[in-house]
């Protein structure tokens, strides 16, 4: 097809005025309706210790709320802290505590010895980089490959400067490239020599529940391998209930060694007297055990696959074969990864944008927004309806082909 | 009575074998259940705007939650952020904030310009002080009077110490002291000069609503008045339903100036994708407006002035007309601050801990828990059951006597 019939194509597209937005990880109303039974919960209001839930107390949240959402992070009921709707809010609060503070008794806060460094996998989480940008901390990207980021180049960069301070990892179902973290990068990540004493990764397990395939992958347990070779205060994982059940009305939690979670405890009491305890008790009231989650997933894995597959048909149909890009299928997680030749995302994104379809910014899955090749493209397939899916990639097809032009 | 006649009165006492906790300002079972309608809420999810209070999305807060709770704290709904469940999360994050990044676009950190101090009212609340003392800020006690605070010093001290960056202020039945400060107070915090030109008052509103007489304080509006003397920008107001409905599972709110408020969104938008919705909605079908609100503190009045009046009874009879302490009727709040003689308090609390009976510890209500003439003793009354706090208080009083032998 020559460009003049691209564009043929393109101006018919855009007469049908869609007005779709793809940009944001959302659950769509359906999902959502999987959750609708939590409206009507907690129907009681004491916890299982006889606690009224009602009143203030419990900083770390309730024994029922951690023995039911561990399992999110693969660790011990007793290495958790449950957070309030947000495990994002939980990273920021740890990263400023880190940056004021530091991470332990023995250590000052990061702020006070000048730059603060953070390796940042790229293409990767906007929101990540905009919580670094915003505390001015300096970003330095490594490559995503096949088996979870480019380890000599993080072991190179993290063994020589001691300002690198942490470094962001999506470690399973990665967003937006669903890959998941080899053991051997696991290992590595935990055994690494880092200058700074005071190195934390920050483990953002967000999908770990979300799966797409009947075949999930499997992440290597980072906690116990820190603990093993000698780190085992290194990692801070995290993960919520927000793309499980109602995003805004979820449940956060945090996960890490003992120390570490006496500490970030001790520091939490000054901040607040706990979460919502009520908001805990519903969950528990409605999934009862880790079993009612993946249940639930499995629900929710039949309404996304038929969309992540929409998203591959089009891809392979319209731009398979021709050097136009590339993609995976993740096993998980929210997002399909399109990298496209250099050059072509901002213009492809803009040319969806004319057509109706609001994709996330080109570049978004950089620090500072700046995809140096301006090649990757962040496609969310979980908000719209099918019917909106399929139009919205017919216009992301054309405009793949028109931006190669 | 002699000294042997009241050691053998405490001692029959403790022969009672009580465990009564009086150490914190926790609502009652009976004034929670006001609010249990709120568990059967939201009974839909869809907000005025037609907003799906499931999904993702508003930082700041549903505007009929701001319309809810923006008479809270006496200002217009655009002034106002929701927060999630705790107005001590809302100080706490923004004097982080403060002290990582500046009050504004233009000013930097505090922690960056070397020591940062807060003026600490005394008697006061010791999670402020907690918070303070957590991150490092140097705590300076300024005396608490019948019209507030003693502002010829607060006025002495802002204007001569650029390192003093905020203060505490609990302007409307003050914890523990019940005063409501006065007009000239605000007008002088309003108008006063600081050296720090990033000065801020921390203005928490926790009772604003929580009236205890027919007559009821009134508070002028701090921020018209810092409007009106060309410092639009001084304070931050915080308040919350913690008391109102259930703590810990309450809506939490912040105001200021546009300006201020921008800059904060701002920093939110980084930290989290916002508070809990369905939370909001929840008490906003409970309450509808803020006559709602008013009349539901009527009802929780009804049930607080008894025990208040217990308190003041026992305070009377027992201790009055003797030099053993003074104390006064709060037209409302949550507290009743006993001063006794000193060197009495510590023995005093010691006392009561032996005969079952926990109070607040001596000295919390003063910065780094050091209160200098060992006197104020923070009374809880809302707690215990009639019974238990009539129990409580002959062990107080006897303790009081005896502590002062």
């Amino acid at each position: 097809m020559d460009k003049a019939q691209l564009e043929q194509q393109y101006e018919q597209i855009k007469a049908k005025n869609l007005h779709l937005d793809m940009s944001r990880g959302k659950p769509s109303g359906d999902v959502l309706d999987l959750s609708n039974a939590l409206l009507n919960l907690p129907t009681a209001y004491t916890a299982q210790s006889g606690l009224d839930c009602r009143n203030y107390g419990v900083l770390d949240g309730l024994p029922e709320a951690k023995t039911l959402l561990a399992p999110m992070l693969d660790v011990g009921a007793d290495k958790v802290i449950i957070g309030g709707n947000s495990s994002l809010q939980m990273m920021y609060d740890t990263i400023v505590r880190a940056m004021l503070l530091g991470v332990d008794e023995e250590s000052e806060g990061w702020s006070k010895g000048g730059a603060v460094k953070f390796i940042c996998p790229v293409p990767g989480y906007d929101r990540h980089f905009a919580l670094c940008e915003s505390l001015g901390i300096v970003m330095i990207p490594v490559p995503v490959n096949e088996h979870g980021v480019d380890m000599d180049v993080v072991e190179e960069l993290v063994a020589n400067d001691t300002a690198i301070k942490g470094m962001w990892c999506v470690p399973i179902y990665s967003n937006p490239t669903g890959v998941t973290y080899s053991d051997d990068v696991v290992r590595r990540l935990a055994r690494m020599k880092t200058a700074a004493k005071d190195f934390r990764l920050m483990w953002d397990c967000a999908y770990s529940v979300h799966v797409l395939s009947d075949t999930p992958d499997r992440l290597l347990n980072v906690l116990d391998e820190c603990e093993q070779v000698g780190n085992p205060d290194r990692v801070y994982m995290f993960a919520s209930t927000s793309k499980v059940t109602f995003p805004g009305s979820g449940v956060a939690l945090m996960a890490s060694s003992r120390k570490n979670v006496d500490y970030i405890c001790k520091h939490m009491s000054v901040q607040t007297i706990g979460s919502d305890k009520l908001n805990q008790l519903r969950h528990f009231a409605f999934f009862k055990n880790f079993s009612g989650i993946t249940a639930h997933m499995k629900a929710i894995q039949s309404k996304l696959a038929p969309k992540f597959n929409i998203v591959f048909e089009f891809l392979e149909r319209e731009l398979g074969g021709q050097n136009l890009g590339e993609w995976h299928a993740p096993k998980g997680g929210y997002f399909i990864s399109f990298t496209g030749n250099h050059g072509t995302a901002k213009r492809t994104v803009r040319l969806c944008k004319d057509a109706g379809v609001i994709l996330t910014a080109a570049g978004a899955t950089f620090p500072y927004g700046k995809d140096p090749d301006d090649s990757n493209i962040r496609l969310a397939p979980t908000f719209p309806t099918m019917n909106e899916l399929e139009a919205a990639m017919e216009v992301f097809c054309v405009s793949v082909k028109l931006a190669n032009c």
